[in-house]
């Protein structure tokens, strides 16, 4: 129990800071390495949020007995918070927050926010305005509290204007609010309308950062990693990594079905052979940049499944423009190197015709597979994310190879064909 | 000029929110096509930060005519901020924040805190007690001094375990102190130690986001857009894209180079061929996932330059592992389709061990290199998210192929070679 031998060393002043500053996985390991007289103590000191993070940190078998530490109150708002995934508003909220009534004048609001302040609320950015009902009748910022003239009404100076979430909320969503109105913490309603409780910016923010980090692994055609890099053990390491890869390899196999069914073309014209890397390789291109872009634009909420259309209309435009570029400087290069090497034989102009043609036709359909396979991942319920170079890669690789070959049956038929 | 319609379209009581909701180049646009005579109203309604990135966003010749707009102090501390680039502590800062003297109790304190929430102060979430000579000794939150008892002195209260940035810290770094320390403000000190500002937490969750979304977009193979997919006019797309798929597409023209140095082999044995797009994508893909994995590490300040060695070691134990994986799954495949279609010839032993041991060396290699470019790039100086995946991907197919038809020669000289 090496956390725990830690815990012990520290001076006594820096053990509660300690405590708080560690990860969930961390606390939980620590309270359960903790005597039992001890623990009730340290698990006391958490939020609720945080305490229910715990409990869904442990075996199962400790969490009823972790819940019974706490005072009735505190169970009960650690119990409700238990029913929530961890991802959604209901997951992230607190259920402290400070809380006045609309009649009140902005003294009597002042000093029930001080009683607030000095017991159990975790944030005071905002005094919500509530009715008997828990209904959200309107928001104040602290700053604005704090500023008016002490005999005026709160309902006179609050804001209607409400920014609000359901518990179901997902985080990417209130990360975007939050960012979208420059708020500090957005009030969580349940299906009726009652207030139940806040999410700050801090919980959503690791929660992005996190997700994002996931997003940024899957892309690169990992499993997301349970940590760091470096301190990931190499086990672990692995398994993220080779499931997917041999997943890929058994995929690119294809390609080798695909160079078999046209062996008989190769073996007549070893010449096309050369160009076969070139050509599954800018249609991979092509894809990767396709895929992350809408990968990345699908996460900041940019474009949604309903915008599968305008994305396609978009990647078919880009992707002949991209096709034709790289065709024509294909093209160039093939005449240029027979201008000097004469390596190409005396049907070298059909060659070039085959990779410019073949080109266009690969980066085309390259654009549009990898911006339209995200879509069809979300559809399904998978996370867009997965669309990963190296799956978009290996989709087009093995179409490239029968575009490539299908233009030189047709370009080089009766020649060298 | 569109927003200067809507603008005019508003019922007078949400021009102003409308307004300050407005992304600094709208703003920046809206304020130009203004009349001067309500210019100067809607520019001093901008916090100093804001009114410097507005500034920094219109043509240079209104910037002075702009400037002259604010009142001297104002116009001072706005002046301060333009000599700051907008992606450190220095562009991000604002120069408002609460102030109190050490001496002051918690009374005074309140009283002056008071005056400032009603004036030019931007945020009030943490208190910062300065001495005369502008030096930061303590902060405390605002709950805090709110919650305290009013004949207790503030040096009593105050924390002195302070975290602070100077004003050349990069964004990166103040997001993730920010997010370490749950903190929503940060001070900023200049190199004598005098406070100068606070960056808070969402002018910094802005720039990381974005800076994220570059990083996604680099990797994916494109040069960051400049606004949402969607958006983004057709010819910036392209010109976004163009760019590095050409450059790629002019790196990988040297798999047709090895290619041709190979010809004859090829010749010799067309099933060598067969196998050319599976080696390559393997070690593509490979070095997809150690590029993206460190450049996400790397961006978390997960891995830094000086753990290079940490990072090959690990890629060597892990590229090593992976190759054995995908050597031995190309192998089984080899004989098993030899067992049922016989379609690789007599020496299908030979072949079959010539695409295990190449993919053992180009997987490691793969991973060596995916993983060893992102620092190669930053002690360069460029951004590490552009060792994008098809970076990774065509760097490794010259040298994949390299690999394949070397250990071919060496299996198969005698035989098919």
């Amino acid at each position: 129990m090496e956390i725990l031998a830690i815990f012990r060393a520290l001076p006594p002043g820096e053990a509660q800071e300690f405590f708080l500053k560690l990860g969930i996985e961390q606390q939980a390991e620590l309270l359960l390495a903790l005597p039992s007289n001890e623990r009730r103590l340290w698990f006391r000191l958490l939020d609720p949020d945080d305490a229910a993070d715990v409990i869904q940190n442990v075996p199962s078998e400790h969490r009823a007995a972790l819940l019974r530490l706490l005072d009735q109150p505190t169970r009960n708002e650690v119990t409700a918070l238990l029913c929530y995934a961890e991802d959604v508003a209901g997951g992230l909220m607190s259920p402290r927050y400070t809380r006045v009534r609309p009649d009140m004048t902005v003294a009597e609001a002042t000093s029930y926010v001080r009683k607030q302040a000095a017991g159990r609320v975790e944030t005071i950015y905002y005094v919500y305005v509530l009715d008997c009902g828990q209904r959200l009748l309107g928001v104040l910022s602290f700053r604005e509290l704090f500023a008016a003239a002490p005999d005026r009404q709160i309902k006179d100076l609050m804001h209607t204007d409400l920014i609000t979430v359901t518990d179901k909320t997902k985080q990417e969503k209130l990360g975007r609010l939050l960012q979208k109105h420059g708020l500090i913490a957005i009030p969580v309603l349940d299906s009726d309308g009652h207030m139940i409780g806040i999410v700050t910016f801090d919980d959503v923010v690791d929660a992005v950062a996190e997700e994002t980090t996931e997003d940024f692994q899957k892309v690169g055609g990992s499993e997301a990693l349970d940590g760091p890099y470096l301190k990931i053990g190499l086990w672990d390491m692995l398994k993220k990594r080779a499931g997917w890869l041999t997943a890929l390899f058994l995929g690119e196999m294809l390609t080798a079905s695909a160079m078999g069914y046209f062996e008989s073309e190769i073996a007549r014209a070893v010449v096309l052979a050369l160009f076969v890397p070139l050509m599954i390789s800018s249609g991979g291109n092509a894809g990767s940049q396709a895929s992350t872009l809408v990968i990345r634009a699908m996460a900041l909420g940019e474009v949604t499944l309903s915008d599968w259309w305008r994305v396609i209309r978009r990647e078919l435009v880009t992707g002949l423009s991209l096709g034709v570029i790289l065709g024509t400087v294909g093209l160039i290069r093939i005449l240029a190197w027979q201008g000097v090497f004469h390596i190409y034989g005396e049907h070298y102009l059909l060659i070039a015709l085959t990779v410019a043609i073949s080109l266009v036709g690969i980066v085309l359909w390259g654009s549009i597979a990898g911006s339209i396979l995200p879509f069809i991942l979300r559809r399904l319920g998978f996370d867009p994310a997965s669309a990963s170079t190296p799956f978009v890669a290996t989709l087009v690789d093995v179409t490239g190879l029968i575009i490539y070959f299908s233009v030189a049956n047709i370009v080089l038929g009766g020649t060298l064909l």
